[in-house]
């Protein structure tokens, strides 16, 4: 295509570790290409870093100390790598309310701040884009907010967190327990020295609260997601989910609920869930990232492939960049976050959730009765029941079928007090269909 | 957030089938809703239909048998959903020129004449959308045009035509003929009473140059799609990929080719294959596309989902319409196509593929080094030899590293015609790693 040859548009980078240096170099290298992909050139007009003297490899006059000056200079694009909320937040509200376009990947200051962000950016024509926060290379986001965007979602669920998949990968491989797992991943450098951001769900969580607010045209923070993370899974966790055929994935679970009466609300949470070997999330192994999404018309679709590291994150930031670009030179826009549903966030006590529940019990007659007594009071059903001999106790274990979480909760805090039951296994939260 | 309401988005829709009529639906009883993401309500102007008199169930007064003069007619977006090229081209060509947006899922017209209609839509500035055309429900060429924008894409592999993998998937459970189950599909309603532009290759062609133009950057027509369809499939081929624990599929398969001089060009082609079971595409089984993609930063990626039907071939369309309606609004538009890198097409017979062959040979010394010999005077290498007695004859496999198709081709009719080769079995490209 014949394009006139622009202005040069201007870009600066806010931090330059593992996928600021990818980005960077890309930005350097394929100049050309992405010039005409952009219809007008790329000018790299400087690069923010803490300390310029630890970048020997950067070309030293576009490194400043400065964040917040380069921002408020002469660019188009703001790229931010930096992470965390502050000080990043100031200077993308300053980018933004200058009319500076901004990609970012960070996703703690997006689950906090997004609709802060979104507003600036709105007000002033700028665009906001995001992709990598969620699913480093995936292309997720763009088809939850343009390609879907004539469909109504109804589900969104995924494995987003790297690091906690390849450790329940590994425990689900070697039977071994969380800590020795744990040391491993920290070993080969795929868990953090402090590794609660992923352990605990807060990463995940993050993520769920841009998917669950792409998704359903709600604003969901953070603090919104329910989130529990791997701490608690233990080697039985694991081998009660190998005797039904399951394996246990960190999954983030976006639903739109709709109640009895017809009115809908928005669930996001992040937990640890048995699911079919079958199952496509099952199959997903290591450090990849994969994410479900059910739409009413779309019906099943999947998205798959790395959700971190230095090249996969930087094709996303680039991708977002190109966009932005674009965007500036054609004189619009890309589409706007629109909250316009503002769909209640479901408590997770009344989001409906389905048990698996592996007990020890007394092996002897009238047993089940008294348990299964426990779940007829808290009005959860019972999907099937397993049980089996083993010395002078019996394993005992139930799937329920979807009942409000609190329900559930409440039902397996009686039962572990009865006094048949000898100890509680495992519980854990299920998805999918049995095969 | 706040929009100010503006004038409605006219919207003319041209044809009504299984697809038409879920966007007829859902632009009607979801207005709201659209008009929310959109920041404008949607006006249904008017359905272009062959006979009105057939559609009791449509808005009689929206209806007409004269799709040129509503396209002529004062509308901002053209959703097209006839099919075939003329007299549609025409029409489109029309609104596109007036300034008029265009959906359309038409991938013969867009595998032939898109470079015309990208280059009518640059013009006037109208955007030019066709989610739709290639794997149905499933978000695919927005992110190859916008998500990996900044990234470069090496390999776009896939399955796109959901009735051959429902045929191969049967074959494959069955062991049963390619007649036989292709009759079965025919019964069911997965093959057309005349199948040839699914089971010829036909359909996925027009995908693959539509996937290639856009992935790569260049104009790639179907007719520089080299297309082989799956009606010489044999229950015997099918045999010989269990028997390497593979399976056979009909891929679409776009690839850059660097040369050793580092020339680059583009091979777009449509053939049964061989995949290993550990594959992800093999486990894609009926009428569900996946499609597979290789880009130099981002790795590999996948996207799952449904490939043809009503509603999600209606979610695609309609997440076209609402970019292009929200592209009113916001006075901007979508990323144009760009054909810049204009890379050669490279022809079949230098494209590096690798070979199955499976032949019944004479069981008696020196066999293998005859044909090992023919292999080695077309410069062919071969990566595995699999021999099995049986009877009187042997049964020898060869499986061969990549060389040029034409140097295949060669190899496999020389060895056909030598006297120790009482039957060459199944020949077959392959794909993917064996496991």
């Amino acid at each position: 295509m014949s394009e006139r040859r622009e202005a040069p548009v201007r870009v600066a980078l806010l931090g330059c570790g593992t996928v600021g240096s990818e980005v960077t170099r890309r930005l350097l290298d394929d100049a050309d290409e992405l010039a005409a992909r952009i219809g007008a050139p790329v000018e790299l007009a400087g690069i923010a870093v803490r300390r310029p003297d630890k970048h020997p490899d950067l070309p030293q006059h576009l490194l400043t100390a400065d964040a917040g000056e380069l921002v408020e200079s002469d660019v188009d694009v703001v790229i931010e790598l930096i992470g965390g909320i502050d000080p990043v937040r100031g200077w993308l509200l300053t980018a933004l309310r200058k009319g500076k376009s901004v990609v970012t990947g960070n996703k703690a200051l997006l689950a906090e701040h997004g609709a802060e962000l979104a507003a600036a950016a709105s007000e002033s024509g700028a665009d906001l884009y995001y992709e990598a926060a969620v699913a480093g290379a995936i292309p997720l986001l763009r088809p939850l907010r343009e390609s879907l965007a004539g469909d109504r979602i109804t589900r969104v669920m995924g494995i987003v967190n790297g690091t906690t998949n390849f450790i329940l990968s590994a425990m689900d491989a070697t039977g071994a327990s969380y800590a020795e797992t744990l040391d491993e991943a920290t070993r080969l450098g795929y868990a953090e020295a402090d590794p609660s951001a992923d352990v605990d769900g807060y990463d995940a969580a993050s993520k769920a609260a841009i998917l669950a607010s792409l998704a359903f045209h709600t604003r969901v923070t953070a603090s919104d997601v329910h989130r529990e993370g791997i701490r608690g899974i233990s080697a039985s966790d694991i081998v009660a989910a190998k005797r039904l055929n399951r394996t246990v994935k960190l999954l983030a679970i976006c639903e739109r609920v709709v109640a009895e009466d017809g009115t809908e609300s928005v669930s996001a949470r992040v937990h640890p869930v048995m699911i079919p070997r079958s199952h496509q999330l099952a199959g997903v192994g290591g450090a990849f990232n994969a994410v479900y999404v059910e739409a009413e018309a779309a019906g099943q679709l999947m998205f798959y492939g790395q959700g971190a590291g230095g090249a996969p994150t930087a094709s996303a930031v680039l991708g977002d960049f190109v966009a932005a670009a674009r965007n500036r030179v054609a004189g619009g826009r890309g589409p706007r976050e629109s909250a316009h549903a503002a769909l209640p966030v479901r408590p997770m006590g009344q989001t409906p959730t389905r048990y698996h529940i592996s007990l020890d019990v007394a092996d002897k007659p009238g047993v089940l009765a008294q348990i299964a007594q426990v779940f007829a009071v808290h009005g959860v059903s019972i999907a099937a029941v397993r049980q089996r001999d083993k010395h002078s106790t019996a394993s005992l274990v139930v799937v329920t079928h979807l009942a409000p979480d609190a329900a559930l909760q409440a039902t397996v805090s009686e039962i572990s007090k009865l006094d048949v039951v000898r100890e509680v296994v495992s519980v854990m939260r299920v998805e999918g269909e049995d095969s």
